[in-house]
C-alpha cells in the first residue's frame, strides 16, 4: 500500500530540493519530516509558517504564495486505491471494502408499538419533531432528506462515543456495539454526502442545520446518559419516520414533481449501484439502510428494556 | 451472513412458543418482535418488564427468574463468523477483516522537534504528564500500558467526533479523517482489551482511570476545538512517549522482571500473530501501532500548521 521506504526517501529528497531550492529551508522548520516527503500527493499551496512567536517565521517569507507540493512529513503516504475494474478509486472518505449492496428486501412496514410510558414519550417526541419539518420543508423531500440526515448522523456517534468511554473506564468489552453505532453514524453521513449532490441548501437552511445539530447533540447526549433504552427507542422511531419520508420522496419522484436525475457518482460507488442508476434507486437503498437502523436501534432498546446490557449480546456487525 | 428470512421466522415462532408456553405473552409486550426471534443467540436470562408505569408488567410475573433465550425482536440475527481456517470466530468486537499484520519495520526513533511555542507547550505538557505516571506506576509496565491506553483511546474519538459534526454542519467531505481518527481510537481500545488480559488493575487504579478519563476527555475536547494543530501535535508526542514506555516494557521482559507469558488469544487474532506468540511479540506490534499513530498525528498537525485543512488531504486510511 505504501511505497518502499528507500524509494520514498529518494523521491522525497529530490522533490524537497526542487521545491525549496535546497539548503536552509529544509534544515529549518521542515527538517525532520522532509526526508519522508511524499511525492505522490499532488496538491497544493504551501503557506509560510505564521504562528505568532515562531522563531523561524521570518526565514520563510520567500516562499509565500508559491504553489508547491504538500509535504507528508511523517512518511504517511496517501493510499492509491483501485476499483475492482482497475480504474482509480475516487473517494478518500471510504474504501472499496466499505461499499456494500443494500438489502432492499427488508420489511419497511415494521413498527414497534409503544407500550410503556417511556416508549410513548420517545414515540410522541419524534412525532412532534416532524411537525416543524412538515411546515418548514413541505414537500421538498430532497431538502428534508438533507435535514434528516444531519440529525440522523448524531445518535450513532454519541452512543458509540459513550460506549467507547464506558469500555475504557470499566475495562470491559463492548460486544461490538461501539463499532455498530459508529458505522451507523458514518452510514448516515454518507446519506448526507449523497443528497448534498442533488440538493443545494440555502443559507437559512444551513443556519437551521447548525442550530439543530447543536441542540440535538446535547439533548441526545443527556438522553443517552440518563436512559439508553429510551434513546435507542427514539432513534428506532426516528428511523420509522425516515422510512415514511423516503416513501413520500419516491412518490414525488414517480409523479414527476421531483426530477429523477442520474444517481450521484458517490452513491453508485458506495452502494455498488449500476452505472445508469437514478435518484430513485438511491432513495431505495437509503430507505433500506434506514430500515436496518430501525431494527438495530429497536433491538438495542429491547435489550435494555429487559434489564440486560448491550455488551452481553454480540452487536450486528455489518448488518446493512 | 444471516439466515434466510423464512427460516428465521420458522425457528423464531417455534422458540417463542416453547419459551412462553404460547398465547398471551407473545401478543403482549413482545408481540411485534417475537416473529423474528432469533434462535441462534444462545444466552441468557430474560427479566420481566419492570418499567414503572408499565401496563403489561403485571402479566409478566410468571416469567420471573426463568432462564430463557434472548429475543432478537427486530430480526437482527447475530453474525456467525469463521476464521480463515474454518474455526469459529470468537470475538464480537471486531471482524476478521479488521485484523491486520502490524508493520514492525516502522522507524521507532522519529521525533518532531518542537519549534514554535505552541509546539513546545504540547511537548512539555506531555512530558509533564509522564511525571506522575513514573511516580505512581514505577516499572510496572503492564499497568502503565493499561493506564496509557485508556488515555490514548480518547483523542481519536474526540477528534473523529468533532470532524464528523463539522462535516455534517458544513455539508462537506472529511477526506477520510473521521474514519482514520475513529480507527485510531478503536485500535487503542484494542490495546487496552489486550493488556487487561495480562494485568489486573486494583480498585484505586480503576478509580484513577475513571478520574483521568473524565479530566482528559474534556481537556482534549476543548483543546481540539480551540487548536486542532496543537491537539494533534500533543498526541504525536504522547505516542512518542508511548513508544518509549513500550521500549522499557520490552527491556523488563528481556531481563525477566516481567514474565514473558503467552500472548492473549485476542491479540493473536487481532494482529494475526503466530499461535505460540508471547507478550513480547504483542508489545512489539503495539509499539509499531503507536509509531503509526505518531506519524498520523504529526502529519495532521503539520497540515494544520501550514494553514491548510485536513479535508484537503486524503487521510491515510488503513495506515497501520
Ligand atoms: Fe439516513
Ligand atoms: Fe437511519
Ligand atoms: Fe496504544
Ligand atoms: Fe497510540
Amino acid at each position: 500500500m505504501m511505497m518502499s521506504r528507500s524509494a520514498m526517501k529518494l523521491l522525497s529528497t529530490a522533490t524537497v530540493r526542487t521545491i525549496h531550492g535546497g539548503g536552509e529551508f529544509r534544515r529549518g522548520f521542515f527538517a525532520l519530516g522532509a526526508r519522508n516527503l511524499s511525492s505522490t500527493v499532488s496538491a497544493v499551496r504551501e503557506k509560510p509558517q505564521t504562528e505568532p512567536g515562531s522563531r523561524s517565521a521570518a526565514g520563510h517569507s520567500s516562499f509565500e504564495g508559491g504553489d508547491k507540493s504538500v509535504v507528508s512529513y511523517w512518511g504517511v503516504a496517501p493510499v492509491k486505491l483501485t476499483k475492482e475494474d482497475g480504474t482509480e478509486w475516487k473517494w478518500s472518505c471510504f474504501k472499496p471494502s466499505e461499499a456494500y449492496k443494500a438489502d432492499v428486501s427488508i420489511d419497511l412496514g415494521k413498527h414497534h408499538v409503544p407500550r410503556v410510558w417511556t416508549e410513548k414519550v420517545a414515540y410522541w417526541g419524534v412525532k412532534m419533531l416532524r411537525l416543524p419539518t412538515d411546515i418548514f420543508f413541505k414537500r421538498r423531500f430532497e431538502m428534508r432528506a438533507m435535514m434528516l440526515e444531519t440529525v440522523a448522523a448524531v445518535p450513532g456517534m454519541v452512543g458509540g462515543m459513550l460506549l467507547h468511554c464506558k469500555s475504557l473506564r470499566r475495562f470491559e468489552h463492548s460486544g461490538g456495539w461501539i463499532r455498530v453505532l459508529l458505522e451507523e453514524a458514518e452510514n448516515e453521513r454518507m446519506h448526507l454526502m449523497t443528497f448534498m449532490e442533488v440538493a443545494k441548501p440555502r443559507w437559512y437552511e444551513r443556519a437551521l442545520v447548525f442550530a439543530v445539530q447543536g441542540i440535538f447533540w446535547n439533548f441526545y447526549f443527556v438522553a443517552y446518559v440518563i436512559s439508553p433504552k429510551v434513546a435507542h427507542r427514539a432513534v428506532g422511531y426516528l428511523e420509522e419516520e425516515a422510512i415514511h419520508s423516503y416513501n413520500e420522496f419516491i412518490k414525488e419522484l414517480d409523479s414527476g414533481n421531483i426530477p429523477n436525475v442520474p444517481a450521484p457518482a458517490i452513491a453508485i460507488d458506495y452502494w455498488r449501484l449500476a452505472p445508469d442508476s437514478t435518484l430513485r434507486d438511491v432513495v431505495m437503498v437509503v430507505r433500506a439502510d434506514e430500515a436496518h437502523h430501525r431494527d438495530v436501534n429497536h433491538y438495542a432498546s429491547d435489550i435494555h428494556y429487559q434489564g440486560l446490557q448491550l455488551k452481553e449480546f454480540p452487536a450486528p456487525l455489518g448488518y446493512h
